[in-house]
């Protein structure tokens, strides 16, 4: 038998006859070719060891108490920017050096660590959160004066790519960086559009043209400047601004990575940076998902609590979910990443996109839930709202990471498609894994198991959603391949099938089914059954 | 043959042996029955006279005028209040008086005329669109005043329903009207919340307890005081304050209706009021898309007009078609109200909820399409989008108005199918409508058509959509009728059910193929090849 031939084949032989394709440790790539790479989801990453649990644990407390009893959000958005006092209290707390090495002034937080005190930071004020994540990211250089600081803004630093005539498209930035005849600095000139902390900045991460360079540049340089700060809809607490180079002279050392290289620069910024997004906005909805349902205990309608009716329940409940597969999806990504996983990148931008819709998505239901009030400045959901529609545009757009995870998916799916197709043109040479991929093909198309399975990944009680799971893994394995087959290279150009490959209810279902502790479980089922009362009781944990 | 010999027996027989149910004319309403109403749907209702739409023909240029010349909306917002020039500018157009009769000094429109200048109103600033909305509906003693006015504030109106207890459930109301033992007079107590106008206005229509009674109160009666403008998300420019009333005596002529009967007098001013908002909010939709397809046509990014992109054209389609079917609805409810329909509730309703959630949806992607630009102040289309957050909370909630409207709907068929049980019961005296409706019920389940048809009604290029139509009304009739056996009365307590069956894709679809005229084909062909071409031709029209 052909097959179990195939089985006892070692993996190096059929490397070496490149049959075996490369075989990403990505789970949200593995399910582009049908399979499951269960690698970095199960069993669920678990990365602080006890003394990071313990340092976290003495962080969250009077971070929490912080935001709850220094920094007032509706004050920030009212005034546009971050009280002088909140901002001053901040520094001393060292928020605007958290993944500082602790060596050089930092408080030194692995990524799940900063996970957890972003998700604090999102559950009280997305406009300071802002201010913190824009800061985020610089050239070691940098990193003492990124740190806590302790005189002025000087520190604080801002990540200068959007041009105006280049938002997703940052490939055709126009601004420029002239080097020197001697070789020892560079001439930048250009405008940058929508900083974050254009306003209060004294050191820039800045892309120019000509290949994409990007720049570390101080405003002690000369010829730094900026514009007053934007009017926008929300995260008012931050400050947006415009920023211009006027024949600012930068040392050649500033030179991040390498002249050429700034497009690699800003995309690992962007990646290393989106699991903080899920993060916080995970702290958001905890924190409106608290009102909602504070809301629905206490206000009576029609002769009862309104939380009784089916529709508020069924709001509730939902929104109680995508809280938690946003909140599941921004750890598995900080621990991966914390781990030394380099394959995260499909994850995080699907955490991005998931996160910043979700959140918008819950908000607006607490708005609903709580009616008039909801609208209302007092209750502060309606500042949350306006907050986070710009979560959804900026750091990729949405529409664009869709994309970008359907393209990657289907890149990597392609080099397998490849390897098979190779191999079909020496049928006799390659018997043993063509023999395997046709029964796995003719199994698919009759609806019968293909042998994928996450029995042994999953809790036993979860049996169910693992069997869902891995049929969803297959037909979209098989729409993916017969999609390729049909496009071939051509789909790049093809946003409509990218778009509705990205969208697919199996990936969704993916992100739901990346439950895999007990708890899920619970909450799962109380959501099928529509109760409340477990919701009534939904706290925080650490 | 039975069947055959039913269809000659005149329906006056049938209806005397009540075999026949009563037949509502409502659309919305016979689609639960499984049956299709056309007279209030086709041919598509055209209502005004050459005269009328010569009279319309001219308001709607000075009217665009004013609010593209005069009113200013950003600065509105940023004031929280109507400039008073505008306010003023408003009166001496006569828009405090649009409805009322010319002979008292009004403008004297129809509804249909009303529906397209409100549309004006609502594409430029629906701040001012609830300030005169809420001005809307009073008694006819009050109506000279309430008409363009000339002097002071004194004239604007407004409609005091909601309560701190009370907002969906307006039966709960808690302020009284105590009758003087003389009954010359009645005394009131209590206090409203969110009151449109509630700082502006000299004249109230307040709904007071005991089994609900209906007042026009006079603010010069004494007694009456509001609170400060609330801080809200949008609609800034509309005045919201609470209003109190303490012991203000009310003569007894100011009665609206009669005593108790309040509740009729509430739900009459919301149900004639809706095609109201249904018209603004198309408005605002047009405006907002012409924003989202300019840019669109103007912006490049990865080398071409961003209006090249698949996935920027599904966008704009899809916001188009929901403008369309939002227009469609507001000027088919508009013209059966002229006609002097009076079954028109559940389209008003309906109305309701789709133009609040297809406005939100269009002015979200608006902001998609344009990017940053979209959160921007500068670009106005965050200011809709606040504004537009609370229409899918007052005037009936969308959640409770879903209800009401699959209540509607079951009730009515209930009645039919009340008669057809009863029929069984005597099956041999009732053996042809017997006959005719286990055949009906025969052939819906083998998937057959029924006989239910469109043809003639629609255009026969949609003959398409008209047969789609029709299998859906035959589901959905299905659905009803199971739902309705395996409940009974109860399921007006099972809002998860009436929520599922309101919600119905059935239903949906039924708005969407409302579309009965040449035009909607064209705008449905082009958006199923999602081409662009035609969206960006597309114009304003009267």
């Amino acid at each position: 038998n052909l097959q179990m031939l195939e089985l006892f084949l070692p993996p190096r032989w059929r490397r070496r006859l490149s049959l075996l394709p490369y075989e990403s440790k990505s789970f949200a790539l593995s399910i582009f070719r049908g399979q499951v790479a269960t690698a970095q989801v199960f069993p669920y990453p678990s990365v602080l060891n006890d003394e990071q649990e313990e340092f976290l644990r003495e962080l969250v407390g009077p971070c929490s108490k912080f935001f709850e009893e220094v920094n007032d959000p509706a004050k920030n958005d009212a005034l546009e920017k971050v009280e002088d006092h909140t901002m001053e209290g901040l520094k001393e707390m060292g928020a605007f050096g958290l993944q500082v090495p602790a060596e050089l002034g930092g408080v030194g937080l692995t990524n799940t660590q900063y996970a957890r005190l972003v998700e604090i930071v999102g559950s009280h004020d997305l406009g300071v959160g802002i201010t913190l994540g824009a800061h985020q990211s610089s050239k070691e250089k940098y990193l003492p004066k990124l740190a806590s600081g302790t005189k002025s803004s000087e520190h604080i630093a801002a990540y200068c790519l959007t041009e105006p005539t280049s938002g997703s498209d940052a490939a055709s930035i126009r601004t420029t960086a002239v080097p020197s005849p001697c070789g020892q600095y560079f001439t930048l000139n250009g405008g940058k559009l929508w900083i974050s902390n254009g306003g209060l900045a004294e050191i820039f991460t800045v892309f120019m043209k000509d290949k994409i360079t990007a720049f570390i540049v101080e405003r002690s340089f000369g010829g730094v400047t900026n514009g007053p700060p934007e009017k926008k809809m929300g995260i008012k607490a931050s400050n947006t601004a415009e920023v211009y180079f006027d024949n600012v002279r930068v040392p050649a050392d500033c030179v991040l990575g390498e002249v050429g290289g700034g497009f690699k620069v800003a995309m690992n910024i962007l990646n290393n940076g989106r699991f903080g997004m899920a993060a916080a906005l995970s702290g958001t909805m905890k924190g409106v998902i608290a009102k909602a349902v504070d809301h629905a205990a206490n206000r009576t309608q029609f002769g009862n609590k309104i939380h009784t009716y089916g529709v508020i329940q069924e709001k509730l409940a939902r929104m109680v979910m995508l809280q938690y597969v946003t909140e599941s999806m921004a750890y598995m990504i900080s621990g991966n990443m914390d781990s030394g996983a380099t394959e995260f990148q499909n994850e995080a931008a699907i955490s991005k996109i998931f996160a910043s819709e979700a959140a918008w998505t819950v908000t607006d239901e607490c708005i609903q839930v709580l009616g008039g009030m909801g609208f209302m400045k007092d209750t502060g959901v309606e500042r949350v709202m306006r907050d986070l529609r710009i979560f959804r545009i900026f750091e990729g757009a949405n529409d664009i990471l869709r994309l970008f995870v359907a393209l990657n998916g289907f890149q990597n799916a392609g080099i397998q498609l490849k390897s098979l197709q190779k191999a079909l043109k020496n049928p006799l040479g390659n018997a043993s894994l063509l023999a395997g991929e046709i029964t796995k093909r003719a199994k698919r198309k009759a609806g019968m198991s293909t042998g994928l399975t996450l029995q042994g990944s999953v809790h036993p009680e979860l049996a169910h959603s693992g069997e869902l799971t891995v049929k969803a893994i297959e037909q979209f394995g098989t729409v993916v391949e017969e999609l390729l087959i049909k496009h071939g290279k051509k789909i790049i150009g093809n946003s409509f099938v990218l778009k509705r490959v990205a969208d697919s209810q199996h990936e969704k279902m993916m992100c739901e089914t990346w439950c895999t502790e007990v708890r899920c479980t619970e909450i799962q089922s109380t959501a099928q059954i529509l109760q409340i009362h477990s919701y009534l009781d939904f706290t925080f944990y650490v």
